[in-house]
């Protein structure tokens, strides 16, 4: 297939399309910052959804699990203003016995650089009153991690 | 006492001190009008706990009851801007059966007219499993009543 | 085409997809209700530009034109869970000289009944400062009122 | 005084009493982490008004300029759950040039670590078109800057 152009592809990393609406805005016409956390934790559940076939819902309620997040942060270089069209990526840069680091990046079309990044981790919580790991911090489950890394996990990608 | 100065008393009515905050306000520099609708459910939660002597928490965690809106309104006068002090005040005009209208004013000190006047009204919800009428409205506890009743009920004010 | 099934259409409803995110949800696992005023004005946001041509932003920053709420109001019929994913019909009802109401049902695909129904009042706003008829209500532009009553105003549908 | 018990002071530290709402709090009972960040913003605002001696909005509104975030994290150690009456520490490890560090702590009463720490630095923006340096970071004035540091700048305490 020499010569072919070869379709791009992101592996390891998951698109979630956001508008910046008015609501989330502040009286200078910028995202207000908290918002953006909301919006990783919104790129969170849909990834799970789509990329491992988990809702997260389902993760929750079904199998008792939560993600509580242990450490956030993020670096803001640019503002993202009302109206605007952007994308939050989602990579797993590491993924532990029973915790996760998920990084964020909020792109526009066409820059070369994010407005923000970001970057959580959280740890795996039992949920379930009935288990003896209740509200303790427990090892991924085989079918999750190996979803997980089949998505990709700390996977070479931009800063 | 005649002649002497009464204290100027307000039966039946909570007074929830607020300040507009940033997040709290859109890029036209006015408080996003779905805000309201929390801080009207924020002065609710602390007039439980203020007026009535039940700490809202302690409703939903321990007496598990539960108070969900099935109709809420509101009708905005004059915009509340960026670091405003307001007031939320909240009345009762009707305790039902298993049910009670809350009236909302959002005021500012020196001002005749409101900002913004609200009025919610909740269901009263068993949210115990356990109990024949789970998920089902139920009577207002003879407790709860009393002390909405001594708190005041349908006292005439402002409309 | 006597006797041969016509396409559903549905003139005068714009449909904006939503799902229930983890932080639109309370303690008891439903959606707390100031969210759904957040949603339905996020539906306004993307009817302008979806339905109308005119993206939300252009009108309030080209245009200076700003569309507060006056008036709101929602009945909770039933309640919207965690995870689920719904539909924010908007309808126009009525389009005054200087307002429009919007109509707003959150429907679950396959129900009969809507979760709820919302209705906004919003006047049309002057928000340039150069203009005489700053600050003050003004009449819809012909464009506009050409583009909405394209779009449909008072289709009759459902309650 | 020697011998005599000291009133224990907290110079440098601004405590901003807040209750955690049921808004605030997901189906988990616990705060939605994005929460802490709105809380820590207005922390900040308070403590411009109330610490400094000039109100935020005054900062913005008349003196035009902003605070955006840089950077911003925070370390969750514990979870604060619905209706705890919570307290936001806030000191100001560092003052750069045009720059300002803020740490938050939020602690409950009568316990030894605090639930989570946070961080964020801002950067001083000129907001005022008219002025050369509009829109770029801009040295703290001269009086802002004293009553910053009169308040009190890397004064050691909980880490």
């Amino acid at each position: 297939m020499i010569g072919e152009p070869q379709p791009v592809r992101h592996p390891g990393v998951f698109r979630h399309p956001v508008v910046m609406r008015w609501g989330d805005c502040d009286p200078a016409g910028i995202v207000y910052f908290p918002r953006f956390f909301e919006r990783f934790h919104d790129a969170m559940e849909r990834w799970f959804e789509a990329s491992l076939g988990v809702p997260y819902d389902a993760l929750i309620t079904e199998r008792k699990l939560g993600l509580p997040s242990v450490h956030t942060e993020a670096d803001f270089r640019a503002p993202c203003r009302f109206g605007e069209a952007l994308v939050v990526e989602l990579r797993v840069p590491r993924l532990g016995r029973s915790s996760i680091e998920l990084g964020y990046r909020v792109v526009a079309e066409g820059e070369a650089e994010p407005r923000l990044r970001g970057r959580t981790v959280c740890a795996l919580m039992d949920l379930d009153p009935a288990r003896a790991t209740h509200a303790r911090a427990v090892p991924w489950p085989d079918d999750l991690r190996a979803r997980i890394e089949s998505f990709g996990v700390g996977v070479p990608g931009p800063a």
